[in-house]
């Protein structure tokens, strides 16, 4: 992506211009489209992703070749790959929208006016979603599913590793969605490899109402600089969980091993824990023990590594850090309120939790701690869109626009004011 | 605000980012003040604009004879000049703004899942909110309670040919803030007319969670380009009556009358009107006289020309254009559908009417037009927080994402997810 606008060849960008125009044209259907019409479209789009299978692992074969000669790295390739499972849960995936209720149409709020007037707001599609991935082939045909159910049209970039993976992948969904009888264009991958397709994709604000990136720190960054449309970012999550003097010690400890090691690569995952000092002498050495035989690196402040010696030294650069790895700072802190502070200054917002007895200490962590989702006794991996009962994810937003913690269906839409009079004016 | 930012001034940047830092760290504490410190507050700011009108007075009949130096026009005299009577005006708005419930701390929605978890969606506010705006100096002391109130911390950049009747309001503000005990960097106005400011304040996206603007159209799109800070666009209205074949023509003539002459420079005034061609030979004759009689050039297409003779010709160009003044476009279609295409087509999702005793058309009208506030049978006028019974506006969004049509108080937050359990962990 570091070519300019000026070098963009008019090819790419007549390219980019004409698909999402097209997309565009499709989203005023797809907003109007009864729900018995989407799920149409979507039961179609699992069916075509089955039979087009050969089609779809031929492309990702090619694109896995292309990485291995590139020597990308064995857990890109390993995200990359798609195989029979990995087929089958994406069509799992689409019939699961299926099921979840329709968000179009709602009526959010009503009420009458002294001057009679009656007022109706309600939820309508975004429009036009434009998605910025990469790696993962998958993440095509979640977001084309949930865009879909939600009356929006998407337009898709994914990584250029991936291209031709996202290309078969999205052929089959547009097959399906005329064999539904709604304008294929309604779900748009660009038709371009050259990342110069996304400086010109990000220019077009007035076609495409919301950009949704799905990345790591340095695409989101790029992307916010060069958008000239709203952008909902889905950055990171430097989590905490804060042991409170007054917590039960065992269930601290279950809930730091699962924030930390059961899914160490997601943004919900713990990358800072945080004891209060008069819990630290009886549960660090435990904890450390436990977490090390996890097969977790330890990097300790100056506290922890008094109590446990021999462990690597935390630095100001680990509080900030997004680690998505087997590894884990540790900070002892004097008092409730510094590990509010320590969470105000170096986390990220995301998902943060404090493990305690106290009703009084919970009650203020929820209300000064300024994070999209805080837990009570609970792991940080519960963020999530399905772990919320919201039955679907497009993300999670780090944003504080729109949409804060898990998007599902319902934060992809927006609402309009429908207004009934019988002839009043303005005095 | 032609100034890159390699030519900003050190001096410049340093103001800049050191009045938004504190406005930053002022968030913290008003987000947490309970409902009775934010009123007390807000009565001490109209105390403190009453007790200082001679200062604010003086500090006008400044940046009016500064305007009238510098040749601006009359009206934009106008709109900077304040006097005894908008000072006032000022004062009761903020007192209104006491008496509208407090946003904060609501709960939108409570659930429990399966594994125990609880889960509250709470509101809470937004965090630093950047205004930038043009000429008014009233706008000043508006946004400042709608922020205050709504717990969020505020940084206000003025037209620089209002500077110092902003900073003498603005100065106002922060005594009524620290004789209320909150800190007085909540309310804060950028401390250098130097237009580098506002490419500097757009920068700070660390600091500064959203942006609205406030103002003309060339304001806002260079707004877009610049900033990384979320913005929510106040832009332009082009907004239509359409009148159905099947309309009561009285009321019809009532509601055209009112959208076009009631406050033609208002964003929801009405700029263009189309007529079904049945209704036209009967209607458009006599309200196309009173709208004469009441000073509105017209200009026509073909067919209404033909049934009006000696009236300028519609272009093209008037169709996408947003008089703000005693101009208006009529449009003669064949049918309800050509009415929609050309709304949709030409105008800008702001507010649009139809007239029409015909529950059907009625029906499709507000279902096909995509417009942040659809009318039947009133005046486009009434979108409006006030008319809305919001109680309150900060404005009215363009945008389709986090607010559509009138800003409240409401509008003004977010939420965040707070979950309690009793140790959960994930599977």
């Amino acid at each position: 992506m570091s070519t300019t606008t000026s070098q963009v060849t008019s090819d790419v960008k007549s390219a980019v211009v004409d698909t999402v125009s097209r997309a565009k044209e499709a989203a005023r259907t797809l907003s109007r489209a009864s729900t018995e019409q989407k799920n149409t479209a979507l039961a179609a789009m699992a069916k075509y992703l089955h039979s087009q299978r050969p089609i779809i692992l031929e492309a990702n074969a090619r694109d896995v070749k292309a990485a291995q000669t590139q020597g990308l790295s064995s857990a890109l390739i390993d995200r990359l790959r798609l195989n029979e499972q990995r087929l089958s849960e994406m069509e799992t995936s689409i019939e699961a929208v299926i099921a979840l209720p329709d968000p179009v149409g709602a009526v959010l709020r009503e009420w009458r006016r002294p001057n009679g007037l009656s007022i109706r707001k309600v939820r309508v599609p975004l429009g036009v979603i434009g998605i910025i991935y990469e790696s993962r082939p998958n993440v095509t045909s979640e977001c084309a599913s949930l865009c879909v159910k939600s009356g929006n049209a998407v337009v898709l970039r994914g990584g250029s590793e991936s291209f031709h993976s996202n290309q078969a992948i999205g052929a089959a969904l547009k097959q399906a969605l005329v064999a539904a009888k709604l304008p294929e264009a309604a779900v748009s991958t660009i038709p371009t490899a050259d990342r110069a397709g996304v400086d010109v994709m990000l220019q077009l604000d007035q076609l495409i109402d919301v950009i949704i990136p799905r990345g790591g720190e340095a695409l989101i960054r790029k992307i916010v600089e060069t958008s000239r449309i709203p952008v909902i970012k889905h950055a990171k999550g430097v989590c905490h969980v804060y042991v409170d003097e007054a917590a039960d010690a065992a269930m601290a400890e279950t809930i730091v091993l699962n924030a930390k090691c059961q899914r160490p690569a997601t943004c919900n995952a713990m990358e800072t824990l945080l004891v209060h000092e008069r819990m630290a002498p009886a549960f660090l050495p435990s904890v450390i023990r436990r977490l090390e035989a996890a097969k977790v690196e330890i990097r300790g402040d100056e506290r922890t590594r008094a109590l446990v010696p021999g462990l690597k030294a935390a630095t100001e650069e680990d509080w900030v850090t997004e680690y998505l790895d087997l590894i884990l700072s540790i900070r002892v802190v004097r008092s409730l309120e510094e590990a509010i502070e320590h969470i105000g200054r170096y986390g990220s917002a995301h998902s943060d939790a404090i493990v305690t007895k106290d009703e009084a200490s919970a009650k203020r962590f929820v209300q000064e701690v300024d994070s999209a989702a805080v837990f009570v006794n609970a792991s940080t991996r519960f963020t999530d869109g399905f772990q919320f009962g919201l039955g679907a994810e497009i993300g999670i937003s780090t944003d504080r626009l729109h949409a804060r913690g898990p998007m599902g269906l319902e934060e992809l839409t927006t609402y309009k004011y429908v207004v009934y009079g019988t002839g009043q004016i303005r005095e």
